[in-house]
């Protein structure tokens, strides 16, 4: 028998709020209320994931809950936030047990994993639609922003890239590849790890940073215009995965130029003070990688340029931007 | 030409934020960063419409965007609270210039009637489906919830009842009624008033409070369930528009105690404290009609019991819970 929105709730999604926590009154009234820490600013981002545009029809429930949960903390992350809340607004075409009890493992699994509770949300009947909501905090002082790069910064990623649009390829059986790869890549798609403990760590130090969602290119360019600067990419600095070796160079490229949904943080750091980064990257094991720099920008075109083994790499017209919905 | 994601943002719904606001950074970011009022709770709530569900498929882009932001205020207004930012998921089946002209005009006749701020949001493809979440701030020892009813409390609603589905009824013609009646429901349904002035003032008084939108039964017996008691209701003295006069009396109380949508206050106040309320509804030119008690609760069923005219008015099966989704 299908369950009414009272019952799905209470049985798949109302939880204890942890003692600790700043939530004064989670799921159960017209709204929930917390309790901001004092001298701490909040961060929201909101994300919609539409079954057949953001994941495929079939992908299993579970990974529909944790691939939503993550691609949201990956904002908090770009922004250096420490995760505390999310709320779900859920669309179903139907309510089968199954499917809920499934789901919602997968999101609590990302949730427990990265101290963020389900405080509210709305549950209602159509196709499939998941809208998540994140909130963290952050000192006002150390947030990081995409307007705040510099000339003579160097520009940095957190780990390999064209994982997002390699897994799509492997998920569609559009390329070739063994077991042992096709694991890691269904792994970096359905629960791609939000850099969260890299986006704190840098947060005093970097100028800017964003999460890269609609590929590098286009990401950089945010950085730039948002920030009013040029900036140069070395793409043969890049680092890409073990299983994107065997990918012929040009398709590698235009994936890790332009594929997105890779959630590593791309950011800036002022040049004399990347061997405090160096210090930072290894006390707190994380990633980085200098893939390039920033630059004045004389045009106002805020230029995103690529260079490959020191000359211009130029990008076709269909390498340009990155995936945007809407676009023909 | 269709609009990309970026474009949309930029024409529609990217506005200058209101100076003196809390809000630090609006649309532009990873995220939107806000700095919460020292000593006040945060309230928040998300709610999803979908298209052929919540509204009729035909409804005007304005009259969808007014909609929604008013059902999502009501929240705010039943905790009490002030509102100050919400944020938009919007998934959309195509991008219409004219689509999305009326649907933002709309949306922010309502935002600025209650000087709500947009502040962050996702744009989508697929099937026609919004989801707002809005923020308000409430002071801690004045927020408004379920479950604060006592036995001897005094049950109010601040206006009529049942205008949700004689308005759907209306629109879908299955009613016969004038065209000032007409214009009054179709109003109701399409901007139904949030009662924030109303919510604020009594907030202070009240023991409990919910907004009416699952149907005056269903809501009054998630106040009773919360707070441990049972309600009783006099359904002769609920208010009830002009416009359900001439509808027969089955269904006009079937309407007022199960349709929903009305997006009135339903709220407690202890009966020595009645005066004061009579003082705030003169000052406060709110409105607020007594119809019914709080008694205790021996028998852990929490009852909604109804009565008409003295008369124990026994509700039909079909009568006994609101609209709720899912349900067979």
């Amino acid at each position: 028998m299908p369950l009414n929105e009272f019952d799905i709730i209470n049985q798949y999604f109302n939880r204890a709020i942890a003692p600790e926590s700043a939530v004064i009154k989670g799921i159960g009234d017209d709204g929930a209320i917390v309790s901001p820490t004092v001298g701490k600013q909040l961060v929201m981002s909101v994300d919609t994931m539409v079954a057949g545009c953001h994941f495929p029809e079939n992908t299993s429930p579970f990974n529909i809950g944790s691939r939503a949960l993550c691609t949201s903390l990956s904002d908090l992350a770009a922004m250096g936030a420490k995760p505390l809340w999310f709320t779900l607004g859920l669309t179903l075409p139907e309510s089968y047990n199954e499917w809920l009890e499934q789901f919602s493992a997968g999101l609590f699994s990302i949730a427990d994993r990265y101290h963020c509770e389900l405080i509210g949300g709305d549950i209602t009947r159509g196709p499939l639609t998941i809208t998540i909501q994140v909130h963290g905090e952050v000192f006002p002082d150390t947030i990081l922003r995409r307007d705040g790069a510099v000339a003579g910064d160097q520009v940095f990623v957190t780990g390999p890239l064209g994982d997002g649009a390699a897994a799509l390829a492997a998920l569609q059986n559009e390329i070739s590849i063994s077991l042992e790869d096709h694991h890691y890549l269904s792994k970096r798609f359905y629960s791609p790890e939000p850099q969260i403990i890299a986006g704190q760590t840098i947060a005093a130090l970097a100028h800017s940073a964003i999460d890269i969602s609609d590929g590098l290119l286009a990401d950089a360019a945010h950085i730039a215009k948002a920030s009013g600067v040029a900036i140069v990419l070395h793409i043969d600095r890049i680092p890409t995965a073990k299983a994107l070796k065997n990918v012929d160079r040009e398709r590698r490229l235009r994936w890790l130029l332009t594929g997105g949904d890779d959630y590593q943080l791309l950011f800036t750091v002022a040049a004399k003070r990347v061997g405090e980064l160096a210090d930072l990257i290894s006390q707190k094991h994380i990633h980085a990688y200098c893939i390039g720099e920033v630059r004045a920008d004389n045009s106002g075109q805020y230029h995103v340029r690529c260079f490959d083994q020191g000359q211009r790499y130029h990008i076709g017209k269909c390498h340009e931007s990155g995936y945007q919905h809407f676009t023909t």
